[in-house]
């Protein structure tokens, strides 16, 4: 072991200390974190109740704050929203959901950050301007919108959000053009990957990057339209998908009905691989692929890459679960419970102490002792970002009796920051950045490790239909970013 | 009595069932709103706390939402805050407060308007702009607020509020010109009644309106400076009374240290009148005079006027407790508990029914039945808004057998809508716009009703000392502004 | 001074430090403390609503648990009842008021002892026994409860509260007798001071004990029959005043109506003098007495007594300020404002950190600078305890400016501990108990001190129409107790 | 179709209006319901703190109330106590935790019934007898506490809970003999399947029903003991698991230390089937059977049954999965995620209004239509209880396009009601209680149906080892209680 290694090592170890600790930091799940999701209903007079149920179905995009806007036509288009921070159920009940009256909605689920910003940033952002009232919500992140705030605020734009989505009103808000045209050139100049829903007291515009990477889909439901960052969000209230919305169009509904149009040309469309490996929920589609079946082939594909032979196959819950059962399907190893994940544990959860913890204290996550007592165990997860929440699932296996322990990842390795929406840490903290995969395993203290090919991940998906992985954006793993990016840019996420 | 008396009689009678109606909305206390209270600190590492006890002492001068703003200069000058919904001993708590760390604060407490914007309009209102943080707090209203807005919207403003303080913010962040003299600029430009208090990540202005209309207060505490709505909260923490700020004085803190000027000439002072006659503490003093002893000598100088020979005196509580005990000081007739409020009541209680309403269920104030029956009543009331809530306690005597009902009044008929801050209804509704002392008496069934004169009051709150009523905005009383006012406007305050 | 009071006098300096501490301790306002309220309601169907108004009305007499019983005599004389921790507005909405239908209640706010039984006392208690369900709601203390309790315990009775009340409950269940003939066993077993409201499925119980110790009157509501603790919970919900109910006196509604009857001959009627002097809300009538009037007089008569020359009378908030007016009248020196109460403040205020309360921050009672600065002050209250809060509110005064402070207070001096409900400290830490008026006089720090004589009081309250004290319970006065009590024993109230 | 079943089939079809209705009862998942878990602690400095996380653990047992008592034996053996309605981690904060010192503990989660006695029901019921103080958690049922309760009521008890827990704590009070004894008696008297948890000031008992038929382990932590409903909750905190308690087994923990005895001679061991099919979590053990793996042989052993061809295997979340892995894994037919539930409902959750339902909204429960569409499914559930149920989650399969829907249930009919802690309705409404298999299957509308068989399920979890299933109760299938029951008493669990 180096001696950098070894320093790291020390690190983690003294670090066991901070299992778990701090207020909304979950350190055992210490997972990559989608930033938002949005849900948009045209056309159905209980445009909010929908909302309340879409966004519920999309709550794994973002449990910090949400919200719902909606536009009143009969009331001359007035607007009704609501924001709060929490889960969906929380922040609404009846009354408030009653108050939202309109047929037409836009509503958002996020992680926010900390701070007293928090509600500030909810969404959707509701803003006073010209023409009346402005309404955003959005999915992403725009590469460039420190440079386009500058410019702003130098010209006395003053701003009550830390949001990237403010200054796409601010764009709007200035540009001399009608409300769609200057909408259209806002989109034309900012960069980044985002799904929009921007709303007026008449019209609503609906928009994908012009590379598809934050994903969007178009339902119906009798008349309606609905507008989901999953499907999971049409099925559950019932509407029936239609199609993706593709990169860089823009669906305008005014007093004519629908309209869509390209605002760019289309040049590479590269939809976000981790959407397919860990974001979107299993029952979800994207570009018609359901998404515990890709799983299932990435760990069927893995177990073809990298066999090795065990007793027992577990995934870590819940994201990795369909991988694993597709790992036994393959090896025929058995599929087994071997971590199961406390389904009760949540935000006000008090953590144990320190001296606790030490004792072996553990609500969150646990190794199921009869289970894996004995056994070489196969353990499936979908990637490894700073390589400690692995060091301590292999450490909880190894504990609970496991003989051997082989980690198995469904992505290639996770070595560049994500740009485009995602809460990635620097890069220098991805641990697949600078290390070898011989290192990781040490580190994760794992009898073998290997992570999926991009190949392999690519054929799980759906082939190599395309140039450019089908489609898909990998900058993750191969660095090949569809925009430009400012390295020196506050990349997280600020939808 | 007329037909449009009768007429309107009816309307009452019926509008019986309006008892109480809607949320916020307490008839029997349907008295004018003070509508904020701003504190400010600096140069006191204990700035929040120190906030939070003075906005608590400004309670009554807005129930509905209140916040804190500090800057930590020891970070940078980072901006920390937090708002909320609720009373201050509500919305703050010991963690909140502890993260609100820094030497110089604003803070605020307000009435909010019902709707989802509530929160939203909650102040200090905070702002990004092109040199760093911007933070405002104010009591008081902007009269061409509207006119500056749509020129601002018509250059592409947006604004996330309805309160005329966010109109101050653009203006700032639009000049050229560096930040005091553009916050100059800005006082210059707008016309009203306000006490306003802003604060830049290194500055913290303090700016009255050109008349004095909005009270405020300097007072010291050891090295540091406070400011305040009333003298309440200074006695609240242990500050020393300074003096008042003047009419149109903008004194400023930079890293020079404070520094005094006057923005515009003074050309007539003019004091909220109402702010003696009811809305400040009686423990607070406006120019050096209590209001307690001020309004004991209002009813001293009412039972001069319009003597009446009773048995008992009675004041409508909390308000005009004073004024009945210097009724009572003069008359001699025994100053008794005729009416009494539940301390308890608040937001969250509880409406009876209509049919409960109706069998006498009255929790908010009672006659006390002891006290009045079979007796000749003096019943003392600060003033007369649209009658309805006069009528309803004169019946309340009545029922509890007050054989007559004597109402007197501590200020002149409010006849005239103010354009500064209160919130007061139309013009239309208030009803010694449009009827006579007489008329008004029969509509609130009482037996005699006499209202303080002009010169009364005057001479109650320190006498005519200079030109315009000692300094003194009466215009509900005679019409007479000390600015400009757009009659076609929205009156309400927006601070 | 003498080295004792030297030490104390140190103890205080030093326990400077203890204002304010503690949740829901309130040094500034350590007054004694009414234990409870009941209200009960025979034959309305809003029963439980009224029930809602009528403890609304009574929260004074106990502000941290509350309870509502209903018997619903259409659904087989069900019993729906719901409890909690908090005030009367904040433990019921509603939904939770709906749920309580039927046309009899019994209902009860209290002052829980802390820890985690605090919500297992609150009243009221309901039991299922041999005949079925048993409500009891308690206003006062049983004296040889203690005593009874190992009784029962001894023969295998479990308790799930701390509460006397419940000792009734084991008596009737256990008695072989029909419920009317246990109940009225039981009453004649137990001594002390107590207001009962007894319930069954069928049946309904008051009494009141042999010396009318605890104040309850009977009010009718149309049809309805309605019992309280105080006659302004009858003004609240309309109710008329008919009676107190009788020393001694059990009042039964059954299947044939109301009956009444002595279940003990009167001795002596012995009404609580506290009840008069703080306890009671000064609108309310005891013997047909209205308090403010009666508080009026013992300010009146003690300005007779012990007049001293002054420039303003002040009261302490709120009990004190009839009497303050009641004294300003007689001795012609005007009543001002000189010491106010932030109405705001509540449980769940953040007290001031020991250097902010050094620097003098005070957020419950502060004095008026303007009104008592160079002034001589005549300070009245109802009753010294322990003297620390006398000697803190005289020093405000000072620290204001107060030239003189010249305390008077409306009642006797308190040097016994009462056994019949009131929380009142142990014998030694009453400061009456074992000081001279000069002692204590030094103690508080005031110019002069006198308290109102016995005989003062008394005619105070009606004259001394009777024998022993026209009725009155004095005991905390003059030792003499109506009742057996048994000075071993916990006196604290567990009503 | 019978007329009979006519009748059932349209009262189902218009009984879909009741889908979701009612607080708290939620059809889609309207499962048989586990009633209570328990945990214990004797001997640690943390007993609080473990119970909190061992409770956590335990959590699927009872939703609806929890609570912990320790006893603080540096104390004098004081109790303290918490109890409130809802999870473990909305009851207890920080504080809460910190107030409950002691080394010794016993915990309780439960579903209350609805109505004002929830929280009166929440356990651990903690009394005051002739010895002190009584503590009690259980988790099960007494047959015939209704007798023994009638009887304790004819000699004067008073109950303050329907619980059946209360009757043994009366039990003990009433006893002339030593606490051990007089409980020793008490087990002896009661009949039913039960875990207590008992604890007095300076003893703790632990006792297991004398068939044990409700699982309770074992577990040390380092030299603390350690109590629970199953092994789950040892592994959370870091605890060993020891052995399962014996049927019949009562362990004394005294002055002296630990002691054991049999309070009654082994008869029959008789452990809850249901407690391996759905109750226990998948992770935990029972007799030394894991869970997960218990409930794949299950599913495989169903698949050897009752083969059917088909294009799809998914299982009823969360309890079927392990068996629908099994199922597939035995036959080879892949596994999918054909239906998903939504991990973010809970109580709080705004039911769809029949309109919505009406339009398919569903946010608990979905079918994955792209799994399904087109498929032949084999969907796997654990039981079918009234039959509503399965019909729902069948009909969701087909509305997603599942072309055949084959269910496969891994226990056999349901048939008898349970008398021992398993909220079951009554025998009537037990669809397998009236119908043939090939009717619920029409009910149901699958294509076929099979269920489990006895012997099949008996070799799942472990072979039949020894007379009576191995020591299994299956009375619910094959009606063979292992007690007498009183058939006409209320079923239901009052633990």
């Amino acid at each position: 072991m180096s001696d950098e290694l070894k320093q790291l090592s020390k690190l983690w170890t003294d670090g066991g200390g901070h299992y778990n600790e701090g207020i909304g930091r979950d350190d055992i799940f210490d997972k990559l974190r989608e930033e938002c999701g949005v849900f948009g209903v045209v056309g159905h007079p209980d445009a909010a109740s929908l909302s309340y149920y879409g966004l519920h179905a999309l709550q794994h995009r973002g449990e910090e704050s949400c919200g719902i806007c909606t536009v009143d036509r009969e009331q001359d288009g007035v607007f009704n929203y609501h924001r709060g921070m929490g889960l969906v159920k929380e922040v609404f009940d009846k009354d408030k959901l009653d108050a939202l009256q309109g047929d037409r909605s836009i509503g958002h689920v996020r992680y926010s950050t900390s701070g007293g910003s928090g509600l500030a940033n909810a969404q959707p952002l509701v803003f006073k301007y010209r023409d009346g009232d402005l309404g955003i919500a959005t999915n992403g992140n725009i590469v460039n919108a420190p440079e386009i705030r500058r410019e702003l605020e130098a010209n006395g734009s003053i701003f009550q959000t830390t949001s990237d989505t403010e200054v796409v009103a601010h764009l709007i808000a200035r540009s001399p053009k009608d409300f769609v045209s200057a909408a259209r050139d806002a989109l034309q100049r900012i960069i980044g990957g985002y799904a929009f829903l921007i709303m007026t007291n008449s019209k609503l515009l609906v928009a994908s990057d012009p590379h598809g990477l934050r994903p969007l889909v178009i339902g119906r439901l009798g008349e309606a339209y609905v507008f989901a960052s999953e499907t999971c969000a049409l099925e559950t209230i019932g509407a029936e998908y239609e199609r993706d919305v593709e990169p860089g169009e823009l669906i305008i509904f005014d007093s004519e009905g629908m309209h869509t149009e390209r605002y760019v040309p289309l040049e590479r469309r590269a939809v976000c691989a981790m959407e397919y490996i860990y974001f979107a929920r299993p029952d979800s589609d994207i570009s018609g692929i359901n998404l515990h079946s890709a799983r299932k082939r990435m760990g069927s594909r893995l177990a073809i890459e990298s066999f090795v032979d065990a007793d027992v196959v577990t995934g870590v819950p819940d994201s990795s679960i369909s991988a694993a059962i597709g790992y036994a399907e393959q090896t025929g190893i058995p599929y087994e419970l071997g971590l199961i994940k406390n389904k009760y544990t949540g935000r006000t959860f008090i953590q144990p102490s320190q001296e606790l913890r030490e004792k072996g204290v553990k609500m969150k996550l646990s190794a199921v002792r009869k289970v894996v007592e004995g056994k070489r165990v196969v353990m499936i997860d979908d990637s490894i970002v700073r390589g400690t929440t692995s060091r301590r699932i292999v450490n909880l296996l190894r504990e609970a009796g496991a003989t051997e322990v082989h980690v198995r990842i469904t992505s290639p390795p996770f070595a560049n920051p994500c740009y485009y929406g995602i809460d990635t840490p620097d890069r220098k903290e991805l641990i697949a950045g600078s290390k070898t995969v011989e290192e990781i395993r040490q580190l994760i203290n794992a009898d073998t490790l290997t992570f999926l090919s991009n190949d392999g991940f690519t054929e799980a998906v759906g082939g190599n239909e395309g140039e450019h992985n089908r489609g898909l954006c990998m900058a993750c793993f191969d660095n090949d970013y569809p925009t430009p990016v400012d390295f020196t840019s506050d990349k997280s996420c600020s939808c």
